[in-house]
Formats: C-alpha cells, structure tokens, sequence
C-alpha cells in the first residue's frame, strides 16, 4: 500500500466512486461532499499540490483543464454551472497532500469562496 | 474598447494593479478582495470560462497551473497556503465571461469553497 491515499485510489487498492477515468487523470466522489455534485479530479501521478505542478508533464498540465471541464459536462453541470478548487497549504485547508481538484455544482454555491 | 471587461485590462485600456504579467497570462488585484490577498489570473485570449479551456493552445494551457503557483509564490503565499478558483456558470456566481483564477490567500480560508 502507498502512504498516500489518492495515489491508493489511483491505484484501484482503496475504493471510490469513479466517475472518469484518463491515462493521466481520474475523477471520484468526495466521500463528504459539500455540495450536491462534488467530484475530486487528480493526476495520477503524485505531486503533492498546485505549487509542485511543473513538476508533472507539460502534456498533463495542457490536459488538466480540459479534463475538469469534461467532468463537469459528465455530471450535467454545464448548463447550471459549477465552481472548480484546489487548495495548497493551511490557510487554504488543504488535507490530502496530492493535488487535487474539488469540481462542485448542483446548487448556488457560496459567495465566500 | 473591447466589451470585456478583462480583455479591457489585458489591453490596457482599463486600469488594474498588475501583480504579474506574462506574454500569454495576466495577474492583478480583485477590485473587491474577498481575502488579504486577492488576485485574479486570465489568459490574454479571450475564452468564456473554464469549460470552453479546450479553445486555448495546448502551450497555454499547459502553463496556466504553473503561472498561478508562480503569482501566489510572488505574492509569498506559499509557506501559508492559498485556494485557486475558477467559476463557471450561474451557480457559481460566474460574473465576468472571460475565463479567470482566484488566488486567494492572507488569512485561514472558509470551510465552504
């Protein structure tokens, strides 16, 4: 078993509502969603967050925000609309420390951000 | 003038606090921070939102995450964290139809997202 849990999810020894799937990415339910559709998006290769991402192939990164919009189309967020997140360090909350995007949708969604 | 607000100050007809300035990729403040630090990031092309991410070159593309840890780095947000959000659509509360990142940081950010 890996240390990290995305790259366990990543690599199918910890279970997950998968939604999408990709050779360089994979989307899945967050298990305590925050909105009525929130689905985590992650590379599968481990950095550990947005401000490693040079370190990942220029290929992945020019693929990542076309994946995120794909999700969102697959969830039927397009037309209402959705909010797309990732958190690096403690004032942002982040918990998990593999990059990962939060795709959120289904309802009005705060103004805080 | 052009009708976008965004493409206004990626031109430089509207003024805007540059933070960070990159031949494809544009940083200023929020004119109405929702953190100590608020900057919003857009790519020079015009394109209407996250989903429409496929219509920019792949070179873009690729660098939009970097260039966003670049601005956070620079405005010293890495040590303390920051959140990156995009908008699209009605509930997100997308108000400017031209694709941007806010880079929010400077204080313990909302559990909402």
């Amino acid at each position: 078993m890996t240390e990290c849990i995305f790259c366990g999810i990543a690599a199918g020894e910890i279970p997950a509502q998968i939604v999408a799937d990709d050779p360089e990415f994979l989307a899945f339910r967050d298990i305590a969603p925050k909105a009525p559709v929130h689905i985590v998006v992650i590379p599968r290769r481990h950095v550990a967050s947005l401000a490693a991402a040079a370190d990942l192939p220029e290929a992945v990164r020019a693929r990542m925000p076309v994946f995120l919009a794909e999700v969102a189309e697959l969830e039927g967020l397009g037309p209402t609309g959705y909010r797309v997140v990732t958190n690096h360090g403690p004032d942002s909350r982040q918990s998990v420390f593999h990059l990962h995007w939060h795709v959120l949708g289904g309802t009005l969604l705060s103004d805080a951000m």
